[in-house]
């Protein structure tokens, strides 16, 4: 393999300073919770207290289609991926109406789907493939497309970056089949059993659940475990892979990544293979529905931050998660500490409130 | 008792229009979980698909000091309660961050501060009381009090909307010792025992502990747990009655009103109790870490949408969910339907990412 990226470690001590500072605020110690582990993290990623609220927020939805379909694993046809592609670009999707509601930019990134989209604004468009090939019979992609895929994710990430600054990235994705080609990707890289991370989207029959399991086996059979490049070749998706480039791209920025669901986890953890130190830079939005998506995040060491029974995609969860993180910027910056702002203190460290 | 207020019921018929519309959307059947049930919960309030995106928003914070305080059941003293006023009007308090997060104004209602506070700008300044009686020993509030309270709570709200017309309200509180005086209001009201209820704030004692529930227990044991104005007089917290004025104008005005953690609870399980129509009107934001919050939340029959470990109060978990309210609004108002989209759909009802 050819692809390579350097990634900063965090920085611990940037953590720590944060976490002091946040114990001085005027609040009881602890008592804002996973919003101030979330301040802490932004603190390590940023590398000292954050120099900005998270304003500038882009949600980026990587797509591509699956020629695991042919082994009738979703109810829908391939050509849904291009269609909801046009919603997005013509903002009519739920992501569109998320982004609106957080003020984030949505972006599509065209990886990997079968038909021709057309040109658009905020459309990256250059597909690696059109399609993958049937996993559940053959390698999804050849040594060569992966690193395609790679170089275009993060190739894709430094334009992004270069015509529209940001200050966080909410990764997203569509592309029918591929809850199959991410249960593969998990199972291949974790050694879980298919049972355990196949998942019935959203709600498929038994029936369709048992040949999305064989195809799942099928593919993983193949894969050599401790090979993250065999694994993407065997059974990776087109956006599974470029999206691990677009995390790798936005780490060694050091841009803090919002993952959205069971797909982008199953890219987040191909990319964390790859380079280990991306890890710290990963923030787990909400843990859906599907079966896979915990046993991914235990995987990934992410506790993720709500569960609102989400299980849509398109970085639906990960855009909801982006008002949040401004919060947590906005409590360690603005904030006075008990000292500055005169208040009293208590003997211990007893309740605030109580 | 002389207060009364009159709430409309809630439309059955716009909850259910809503549902078919939002089933007709470009996702699959039920795959943005919460959110769903919330745009059904926004639309049952407008009485039809909400005519805005909820980005008027407001934080009420009522606040109050507790005479049982005396006991020794908080850590920090009854001067905080003003000390954080004036963060709260500096706007360099947690709430105050959080507003600026999500856009909301923030505003504070002193429904019986012990100490003066000078009149400011959103500020509401005509406290009823200078801090409750010691409800461990005697009757915190008496009946006119109560009334005055309640009055005081409802003419805050419409002068509020008067002054800043508002799409929702997010109601928070400050008021040192008041989990104690919420613990003795959900008790008394329902039944529940001190020990399930009481709670450690954030992170008293064992014997601090059980001083707060031999409290509570004195309080609970002069209630008439039929009647909630007994209830009110004996136990009750000047913004927790106060709030519950709020609320229930509020409703009167067909606003959703989003919860903070375990005080507004007690509050809100008060004002349902005066008129059960409210109920309908109630969103809860969060599951605070504080003991009996679970608990009154099961008696209100809510289910908040996270569990972010927050134990603040000020509102800050309540101004954390307005995000999601918009998110809710602008989903059923811009999302398009598969239909108007375009999109093919499938056979079944099975899954679009799977």
């Amino acid at each position: 393999m050819t692809f390579h990226i350097s990634i900063d470690p965090v920085s611990r001590t940037a953590a720590r300073d944060a976490r002091t500072r946040i114990d001085q605020l005027t609040k009881p110690l602890g008592s804002l919770g996973r919003i101030e582990e979330l301040a802490e993290r932004l603190a390590s990623i940023a590398g000292g207290i954050p120099s900005s609220n998270y304003e500038q927020r882009t949600v980026l939805i990587g797509a591509g289609d699956h020629g695991v379909t042919e082994e009738r694993v979703s109810a829908y046809p391939s050509e849904v991926t291009g269609q909801m592609i046009l919603g997005f670009l013509a903002e009519t999707a739920a992501i569109s109406a998320f982004g609106r509601a957080v003020r984030a930019e949505v972006y599509v990134a065209n990886f990997g789907v079968k038909g021709d989209v057309a040109d658009a604004p905020r459309l990256f468009n250059t597909p690696v493939v059109r399609g993958t090939r049937n996993f559940a019979r053959e390698a999804a992609l050849d040594a060569r497309e992966v690193d395609a895929l790679l170089e275009s994710g993060s190739s894709t990430f430094r334009a992004l970056y270069a015509e529209r600054p940001m200050d966080v990235i909410a990764i997203g994705e569509m592309g029918i089949g591929n809850t199959t080609s991410a249960a593969a990707v998990i199972c291949a890289l974790s050694g879980e059993a298919a049972e355990d991370v196949v998942g019935r989207g959203t709600g498929i029959d038994d029936e369709t659940l048992r040949r999305k399991i064989v195809a799942v086996e099928c593919g993983v059979k193949r894969c050599k475990s401790a090979d993250w490049h065999s694994v993407a070749e065997e059974v990776g998706g087109a956006e599974i892979v470029g999206l691990a480039g677009v995390m790798l791209a936005a780490a060694a920025a050091r841009i803090p990544i919002v993952l959205d669901g069971f797909i982008v986890a199953a890219s987040a953890l191909l990319a964390v293979r790859i380079a280990p130190a991306l890890g710290d830079y990963l923030i787990a939005s909400h843990r859906s529905r599907e079966l896979g998506h915990a046993v991914a995040l235990r995987h990934l060491g992410l506790v993720p931050l709500f569960d609102l029974d989400l299980r849509l995609g398109e970085g639906s969860g990960a855009a909801l998660a982006l008002p949040l993180i401004e919060a947590a910027a906005r409590m360690i910056r603005e904030m006075k500490t008990f000292a500055e702002a005169g208040v009293s203190t208590a003997d211990t460290d007893l309740a605030l409130h109580s």
